[in-house]
């Protein structure tokens, strides 16, 4: 990648989605792919596809198209997914409990490797993945013992923004927000929030525009 | 709302997030809110607050603000949020049982009203929030029995597909999504597709390029 060029966050989104079909598409078998072929499967146009692997380099053969394998291994690397990256969930819920647990999690290489509540009848049990569930208290001092890297947050929305103030204290400058609230964050830090019932919103918005309409 | 108008999608997000916020302004005691602090709570800008919701009338009063109650009842008139939708989820394995169980969800009006999965263990089995689950196979029948509004699909990818198709076959016409799959669907049906890997692959990529620029 030419260093000074600044990647569109939606390539970076849709590098994510490319990496998902080709790995559909290896365990069914496929060894090669054509843009045309992927961008059908993502559901954007083969141009894109084109433009969007275009910054990183010249990764398909033309007339055979892109080897499946390949380009998820260049893929990874782009993505810096390639290594594990460790993650710390605050607010061992019914949806934290679940993302411990969660198998695509792992497989993609973040690793939950602290589990935080503050509710002491939690503090000190075994979490669903068989991780301690610490004190929300220990969460400085857990980051820098097991360099947590990227902060998740799955606490109510009245908790979301104290959680976040600890995490940007102990230098995590990446948090997945599953709250409802939007959290303030300096500008070093990075944040992507992730709130379904806006989605049903949108779903609820549209259906009854619809059959009103 | 002027009936022709096409409201853009990023205005029907921010409404609900301006919803979501006055809830806990409301919660937090506050009664008006002026564009600015609604817009810097939203993290978006004053003008950008007032042209949202410019499209559906006139809410606030100059020098004065909204009246946070009065400006939540009319979001929600106008997201259709005023009214119960029915939900049916597809796949109760640890996400699966974590929305049936999902406080925000009813709060919202969005009901789990079916669970199914294609595990016989499973199957007949009582959910997590007491709701029986039934065999995929009953969807379609489920869907008109129960007025499913809205098909939840949180099983592995691989079967993604195979319940969208079902889903709209039983004419259920807005899909949430929860699969890392991308699920192709005829124009009159709606998919917001929530893959919170993606969102992890965007930090990790922005954590990479930081530390390495």
């Amino acid at each position: 990648m030419r260093k000074t060029m600044k990647i569109p966050r939606a390539t970076v989104t849709r590098l994510s989605l490319y990496y998902r079909q080709l790995e559909l598409m290896e365990f069914d078998g496929y060894r090669t792919v054509s843009s045309e072929k992927l961008a059908w499967l993502c559901q954007v146009n083969p141009a894109q596809v084109r433009k969007d692997l275009g910054y990183f380099g010249e990764f398909g053969v033309r007339g055979v198209g892109y080897d499946v394998r390949e380009l998820q291994n260049q893929i990874k690397k782009i993505l810096a997914i390639n290594r594990e990256w460790n993650l710390g969930v605050v607010g061992i819920g019914k949806l934290g409990s679940a993302l411990l647990q969660h198998r695509n999690l792992l497989a993609r290489g973040f690793r939950c490797v602290a589990a935080f509540d503050n509710d002491p009848e939690k503090i000190g049990q075994l979490g669903p993945s068989g991780i301690r569930i610490r004190d929300i208290e220990e969460l400085s001092r857990a980051v820098k013992e097991l360099n947590i890297e990227i902060g998740v947050i799955t606490t109510p929305a009245s908790a979301a923004q104290y959680v976040a103030d600890v995490f940007i204290e102990a230098d995590v400058n990446a948090i997945l927000n599953f709250s409802p609230a939007r959290i303030q964050v300096p500008d070093c830090c990075m944040v992507e929030n992730i709130d379904f019932t806006v989605r049903l919103d949108i779903l609820a918005y549209k259906l009854h525009h619809e059959i009103n309409s």
